[in-house]
Formats: structure tokens, C-alpha cells, sequence
């Protein structure tokens, strides 16, 4: 039987939930619920009783801190030279596992996302690894939870499989009436979860992307040479389109229908900001991961990440607090979701060393 | 000519500026506008000129502090064994004042109370210490600047001297269409400035509170012989009732048409809150100390007390954020008038040491 490969993206900024998140120590490296884990780490604890060979692909910057965090191969980890979206780094990944493995089954999952049911992850994991035999890109799907207009949607399809469906189209982040819509009509999350062959991948990118395919193909060849890996990174890497798969792949690849969902309800959170982390951890009145340092009164809603000193909130609803240690952000709910514009701000205002 | 004897009660626990103001480290020792002095070297500064002496009655937990902040004969630094509110602190420097200095005019003046305009201050107290002349108790009315509701009011009555007026009577507190009106009516603010002879103080005290001027009196008559000091003071002080000037004297004695008051436009503040602070610190966007380490945005009316750290604040109007040091507060300006209540929160959950 061919092999499992979890290929684990571990890129993105999470300024949303700066400043517990920051350009040096991304939210895929902390512990945000609270759990024991990092994101990163109970990603990979999630994909490891499934996958035979797990390949995180991560910033040159993180490497060492991704290498501290979770026990693999070090020849698993492949560091980009500079960010170039997810299509480059599922790519590459994806040439290496063809490469190094043959006609190995890969799956892409991100390293910042959390589960809570894991069993029916497991469950919509091996219908999708069953259904990459028949359709060149299968999706997990999430089962919406309400009217998010933060995520985009999966419109399914007929039926293939007992619980695998065609995608007929992946759609933009709707305005909140679409999304209703959406929902209504029985459409899912796309939460970025891509299975495929390696050889079904790399050939639908010869076809959709033929130059950033020869590219990773070349540096995929001599990967396991590390001077040759070198040049060839240096070279090609740099001049790589930034680009995501679902615009590269999921989307052409839907319209000719080879692309398959397969739905899910596990209890799937990006944690995308302050919201949605507040959530996870619960509290209508109060979410935090530190009560016994939080004094909050008449502010319903909170959310507030306490340092290594208490945090006394009044009269402020959905008020957000966080004490990232060598900066304190007061925002809400609402504010938070301008993060990226605020830390505009921050840069402009001499302090790009808080980012 | 009599000796002027200016007397500074610094007391109060400034609950309203919490955690700047402390139990430890009330608001009259701290630098809580950024002029570089505190409130209380600011009020002996402005003082010095006028007086002969300048007595200070403290907590006997903050003698030492006091002493440390101001250039001062410890020999007039009065330290009470507990808090007894205005009256008997009064009471006992004037005491002190009629049996060290004799025939003197005493005068006494919150701590931590700001003055903008010294020469209209100077004008004011010279109009009068010559009214205590002629009348039992003088205060110094304030020009109201608004419809405030947090201070009392003094009703004006006729014309004494050209700047001196007599006074009808001291109101508490109004609800704010009553403020309206005193304010449309002349009424000025009660800022609890009671000029004096200290012969006519002691004397309207053994009249309006005979037993607590008794003991006073026997206090004062042996304070500067140490031992026969302590033990006075520690059987008589505990049994004196705590209790206001404005409430013991000032009411009966206007009644009886013995009060003066002497109106003055003199930028005054008590600085009672976050909102009277900002209004010091000026900045309709932005009030704040230390404008480095701020950074905020769609925030108007916010007031920012950073401690080393910088704070990003974000989408909150009037926000209220004070790091202090140990502990950090979000709050509102209308939430920071609960502060009173949100501290008996912080002692239930069993940080007292925060107070």
C-alpha cells in the first residue's frame, strides 16, 4: 500500500492574535488554549498515528524553534529562504515526498488550526485518502457552525462516495447575507485541508503552473544533496510566483471536476483572532487561560491573556486584554479584527521591533 | 502681625486613581500630572511663600514618605495613628498652631489638590487671612468651570469686602439639574480651603464638638513633650469620632452667618479621577504621561498610564488603561467612578496586597 505522507505548512503571521503572536514566534509555536501543546505540536500529534512520514515545511527563521518543539527527522523539516504562500511550500513538499517516497498518498494540513474530534478527523482523513484514487484533489470539509463570513466555502456536489461528495466550485469570503445563504443551502468551510497522490499534485501543477512546477521538481531532485539543494534554492526560490493552492489548484481543478469533499463536523477552529480563540477556551462572561489573575467585572465577554501580573477589566464589554510582556494590547472583540491595521500603526510608530 | 500657619491634611486614599494611588502610596505622593513634583511638593511650594509654618497631619503610615518628599521640620510633620477624616486632623494642628505660634492664622489645604493660576491663589488667600478678621471661618470658593456633580456647592450671600462675600450656606453634592442651577445661580465649589484665626477655630470647636476640642486641646498642650505626647495621644485619638470640618463647623457656622467666602478662577483641580486627570493632562484624542509609549487609534478620550512597557490601545472610546506596575487596569472614564466598588472586588478575590 502506498505510503501516508502529512504534509504541515507552518507559515502565517497570526497578527489577528498579536501579540501573543509576533513575526519571530508565530501563533503555530504557542500554546494559545492553554492545552499543554503548542498548535504546531498537537498538529503534528493529530496526522502521527497516520501519517508514515510527516514533512513540515516552515520559514528558515522558525526551523530551529519547530525543531525544538516537535520530535522529528530534521531532514523532515524544509525551511523556505523567504515566504511564498502555500502553493510553493505544498509544492515543494509534495515533489520531495514524490521524490524520496514514489506514489505516496499526501495530505496538507495546517499547523495552526485545532480539532477537538479526533476520531472524526480520522474518519474523513481515510475516506479522503480513499477517494485521491479517484479524483485528483480530495478537501475535508467543515460542517459550518454558523454564518462565518471569515472563511470561504465549499459548494458540494453529487454524491461519489457514501460520505464523499464532487465540489462544484470553491467560493471567495462571503458578505454575511451570502454566507447565510451558504449555510442554508448545505455548503461546508474550507479549511485548507488538500489530499491528493504526490504524482496527481505535481502533474496538476505541470499543468496549471508549468514554470513553478519545473522549478520544484528540479529542487526536489537534488534535495537530499545538500550543496546542490543550496544553489538550487538560491537560484529558483526567489523568483517562485506567491501563491495560494486553492486559487493555483482547488479552483480549476473544481471546475473540471476532479476535485472531492468529504464533510466534517470534529470541532474545527483556525483561531483566525481573539473570537475565535475565545471560543475554544470558553466563558460567556470570561475566557482566559489564567482566571486566578483576572478581575473582571461588568465587562461581558471578555477576553484577556494576563502576563505574569493580574489584570483588574471593569466596564467594558467584549474588551480584549493582552499582556504580551513587553507590550500590553487593549482592544475588543470588534477592534481586534483591525489588528493588521493597528500594527500599521506600530510599525509607523518606530516600534516594528514589538511585531 | 500674626503668623501665617498653613496646615496640609494629606490623607485620603485616591480609590479613583487607583492603582497609581495606593494604600501604601496615596495620590498626594505622587507625580500624577508629569510636572515633576508631586502633589504635595507642589501644595508646600505653593504655600512656602505665604507661610510662616507649614504643618502636615499624615497617617503615621506615611510620615516618613512625607518627610523624604518635602523640606520640612519633622517637628511639623503631625502623624495620626489612624484615619479620623478632616475635623480632628484640622483640629489638632490648629491646636498645635494657637499653642506653638499664638495669636496665628492657620489655614488649611487638601495635599492633593492642583492649582494652575498661583497668583489668583496668592490674591484669594491674602483676601482671606484679612476676613478671618472679621469673620469666624473664611474658605476660598471656586469658579465653577461646569455643572460639575462631584464637588459641593457654597451659596454666596451679600458683599463684605470688595472680593468677600458672606456665606449662606454649604450644599452637599447636587444631582446634576440642581448643579445646573447653582451654577446658573453664582454658587462656587466647595474645595475644602478653611481660613481661620486658630484662637477662633479652637474656640468655634469647643462650642460645635466640646469633647473632641477638649481633647485636642490637652493633646496640643503637652505635643511637643514626647512621651506625655504618645500617651495622650494614644488614649485620647482612638475615641475621637471621625468626622468633617464642612460637617462640624462650616454648616453650623454659616447658618449663623459667621462664613466668608473669597470666589477664585484659579484653574483648580482635585484631580478625583481618571476623568479630572485627563482633563490636566489635556489631549481630546489622547491624554497620557508619556506619549512614547502610547499607541492608540480610533480611541477618543482615551487616558494611558504606561508603566515601562509600551500599550497599544485600539476601537475603545474613553479607555482608561494604567499599568501599575504590579497589576494593570482597563477601564472606562465612567467605569473608573466605580473604581471604589471594582476594589472590594480585587479584595474578595483576595488581593488586598493590590490595594
Amino acid at each position: 500500500m502506498a505510503k501516508f505522507v502529512a504534509i504541515i505548512p507552518a507559515g502565517g503571521a497570526g497578527t489577528r492574535l498579536w501579540p501573543l503572536s509576533r513575526r519571530s514566534a508565530p501563533k503555530f509555536l504557542h500554546d494559545l488554549t492553554g492545552s499543554g501543546q503548542t498548535l504546531l505540536q498537537a498538529t503534528v500529534d493529530r496526522l502521527s498515528p497516520h501519517a508514515d512520514e510527516i514533512l513540515i515545511v516552515t520559514g528558515a527563521a522558525h526551523a530551529d524553534q519547530v525543531a525544538e518543539q516537535v520530535d522529528i527527522d530534521e531532514a523532515n523539516i524544509i525551511a523556505e529562504p523567504s515566504p511564498k504562500n502555500s502553493m510553493p511550500a505544498i509544492g515543494l513538499a509534495a515533489a520531495i515526498a514524490k521524490e524520496r517516497y514514489g506514489d505516496a498518498i499526501i495530505g496538507s494540513f495546517a499547523a495552526d488550526h485545532v480539532i477537538d474530534d479526533e476520531a472524526a478527523f480520522a474518519h474523513a482523513l481515510e475516506e479522503a485518502r480513499r477517494l485521491a484514487r479517484v479524483r485528483t484533489l480530495v478537501t475535508i470539509g467543515i460542517t459550518p457552525t454558523g454564518a462565518d463570513t471569515g472563511y470561504g466555502y465549499i459548494e458540494p456536489g453529487e454524491k461519489i462516495t457514501r460520505d464523499g461528495l464532487s465540489v462544484v466550485e470553491f467560493t471567495e469570503k462571503p458578505e454575511r447575507k451570502l454566507a447565510e445563504r451558504y449555510v442554508a443551502d448545505g455548503y461546508l468551510w474550507n479549511a485548507g485541508m488538500f489530499i491528493s497522490t504526490a504524482e496527481g499534485l505535481t502533474r496538476a501543477l505541470e499543468q496549471h503552473a508549468p514554470e513553478l512546477a519545473a522549478g520544484l521538481e528540479e529542487i526536489a531532485s537534488i534535495w537530499d544533496i545538500q550543496w546542490r539543494r543550496d544553489e538550487a534554492m538560491g537560484r529558483l526560490w526567489p523568483d517562485f510566483p506567491s501563491c495560494v493552492i486553492d486559487r493555483v489548484l482547488a479552483e480549476p481543478l473544481a471546475a473540471a471536476g476532479e476535485v472531492a469533499v468529504v464533510p466534517a463536523d470534529m470541532g474545527w477552529s483556525d483561531i483566525g483572532g481573539y473570537p475565535a480563540l475565545a471560543e475554544r477556551l470558553g466563558g460567556a462572561e470570561l475566557a482566559t487561560t489564567d482566571p486566578d489573575k483576572v478581575m473582571a467585572s461588568a465587562s461581558p465577554g471578555a477576553v484577556v491573556f494576563p502576563g505574569d501580573r493580574p489584570v483588574v477589566v471593569h466596564g467594558i464589554e467584549d474588551a480584549v486584554v493582552v499582556d504580551g510582556g513587553d507590550v500590553i494590547l487593549v482592544t475588543t472583540r470588534t477592534g481586534s479584527s483591525q489588528l493588521p491595521e493597528v500594527l500599521g500603526g506600530v510599525a509607523e510608530h518606530g516600534r516594528e521591533d514589538l511585531l
